[in-house]
């Protein structure tokens, strides 16, 4: 396996900070018609090195253009990230780009930046302009001590339809130092492999270069954020963000990169597995291991099918061992199994085998059915063809998921 | 539009019968526990010209391998098909193949047949092997006068889970006379482009060769079965078959071919609506018109994006305009669209637009909410680019959908 499965510990309330070098606020500046926290920013008294990855959707909210416009304009030096919950800002054309750019240019003097050394995102519903006499009253109390609340707040202005914070970080030690990599996402529905409504920022106060940066962050998301689906669609939004302080001093250098990468992947896979854990209506996280393919990419395609799968999904919310949905599903991935190889079992260390080399095996179902409602519940399927293995994550499908979705705009 | 939209009065089960030249039986044999009809046959006297599509699963069911046996040994002269329910014969291995090739015997000589010139489908639970002994007292039955039964008792004899029959005729004048094509499916769970858990035999009297008939049901199946969803998922043994007997003397030749592959379209264009209105937990059929494309296969592309996300079919679900959903799917449907050239409808004369050229329109939300609970539930989307086009039919997806397939093998 090529990432800590879902058993690491991911970061609680309690003990999240963002890694040296960053400051947080949070308001409610009233985009959120509950009150909540709508408005967040992180940022850092200095430049950052910075990084983004953003959604594939040929519909781009005004904010992604913003971000690449930002990390185009700054070469990679950023200073922080201004964001805001309640409203998408998405279809809202040309009028959206300038409300995102003025919404970057309030932020960025809130913490005496260019604008171009700012990134804004935003979130929630779709098609809807900002309401930018609120966003300006509630960047100008950003700027008050006030504001300046705890990163768990600045976490939770961020947040949407999730019913839980979404925090990770990892410690590393490196040549020249220990090293933090912290972070926080949002999203539970439209969520879908290449970025999905999920917006991450993740801090470090490690020192590399942009160009390294970027590299780093696009390998840890192959592994993470585009590991996992909730319900197949991808939102108009998506971005993750890096930003590197250098507060440590601890360079990354060639010889500390893959030590780098692996922790970044690791605290993206965390941040990965919340998301699809809260998927809306979601009861337990599924993990897909998937061992045994000819390549990476093969054993990803068919996680990816079996994780976007509603009959597979369903089966495992009804704690049903109904083996045959997840075999169909590697077989219409699109990916050249060959049906008498595979091998399927439920569970980890007291596996029940449900399929040898693809045929069924006889198994107690009562056992079958008891490791499926386990959280995560695990599923391996092994190709038999090489040694190449992804894993997956997706939740169970529930009724909940469709009475949360069939009524969010009204 | 290049098939008829869905208005088109499909067959009801009194007026319903096979086409010229074909017979058809029906059975109980008890491989359904309830007790109802699970053995059917439809046959010729004298040989049919046949062609088939099926599945492009990699896991492939054991009578899928033998029908395509038989459409090689028999260059396409078939006299019937023997099909039942209550049993996949899916991932059932060499004993599943013997036993499909041994129900392929029992199904011929019970018609004078040669083994190889007949086809055989099955339908059901996934891994479980037919039980042969209730198969071959059934298919003793059949041979009785007792299960000499209506076309529609044989129409009943393959359903599964489906809540309704999927019947559809359609006559046609060709310059040789008359000719009927009428056909039957079911499906109702596991339903996706490229074939799904849907079995079809379609019977007409028209006469043709079997290589123009496979042209003429590959060009109607891309149109109809591969335009519809339920849920995304494709099965192990999904075929289409159609048996022409000739019984009309009508000829189809290069002059009429396109006239009989307008009706044969328009016959699983039928079915193939059939089936998505009767997805499982569906309260309609929703029909989506995907028109301003710059090739068909571009407009199919996003038809089938938008039918296959859970977010727009709980939102039709819930009578929500949430066109914001509509338009993110078109967007990471991987084709090429442009979103500042999209123009978006609910309804058909009475329409209610909601986008135009990329933006949000002022609409009246209880108008639209209205025409989303119609049935069908009509989305026209305009991509604005060429002039190609291509609808899909999906449904909506309600919490009854969970229930059904969290419990079903158990």
């Amino acid at each position: 396996m090529t990432v800590t499965p879902s058993h690491t510990l991911d970061a609680t309330s309690s003990d999240f900070a963002l890694a040296a070098g960053f400051r947080s606020a949070a308001t409610a500046c009233g985009l959120k018609p509950s009150g909540n926290l709508d408005l967040g920013m992180v940022w850092s008294d200095g430049p950052c090195s910075a990084a983004g990855v953003f959604t594939t959707n040929r519909v781009l909210a005004a904010p992604v253009h913003v971000c690449l416009d930002t990390l185009a304009a700054a070469a990679g030096r950023v200073r922080g990230v201004l964001y805001n919950s309640g409203c998408a800002n998405a279809v809202t054309g040309e009028r959206g780009i300038a409300d995102a750019r003025r919404m970057r240019e309030l932020g960025a003097d809130a913490i005496g930046a260019k604008p171009e050394e700012l990134f804004v995102l935003s979130t929630g519903v779709i098609g809807k302009f900002l309401d930018m006499e609120k966003l300006e009253r509630g960047v100008a109390t950003l700027r008050s001590h006030a504001a300046l609340r705890t990163a768990d707040d600045a976490v939770r202005a961020i947040m949407t339809t999730d019913t839980r914070k979404k925090l990770a970080f990892w410690p590393l030690s490196l040549p020249g130092g220990r090293v933090t990599i912290a972070g926080f996402a949002k999203g539970a529905g439209m969520i879908h492999p290449n970025m999905a409504t999920m917006l991450s920022v993740i801090t470090t106060d490690a020192r590399l270069e942009p160009a390294r940066l970027d590299r780093c962050l696009r390998a840890a998301v192959e592994r993470s954020f585009n590991r996992i689906s909730v319900d197949g669609d991808m939102s108009t939004n998506d971005t993750v963000l890096v930003l590197a302080s250098g507060a440590s001093g601890a360079v990354v250098d060639d010889a500390a990169e893959p030590a780098f990468t692996a922790a970044l992947t690791d605290v993206c896979a965390s941040l990965a597995r919340q998301i699809a854990r809260d998927g809306e209506g979601a009861t337990r996280l599924v993990e897909l291991r998937i061992t045994g393919g000819d390549t990476e990419r093969q054993a990803h395609g068919v996680g990816d099918a079996i994780a976007c799968s509603p009959l597979v999904k369903t089966a495992i919310h009804g704690n049903d061992p109904n083996w045959g949905r997840i075999l169909a599903a590697a077989g219409y991935s699109g990916e050249a199994i060959e049906p008498d190889s595979v091998r399927l079992w439920f569970g980890e260390d007291d596996a029940v085998q449900l399929l040898d080399r693809g045929l069924p095996v006889a198994f107690d179902a009562a056992r079958a059915s008891a490791l499926l409602k386990e959280d995560p519940a695990i599923i391996h399927l092994d190709l038999g063809l090489g040694s190449a293995s992804a894993i997956v994550w997706t939740c169970d499908l529930s009724a909940e998921y469709v009475r949360i979705n069939a009524d969010y705009t009204t």
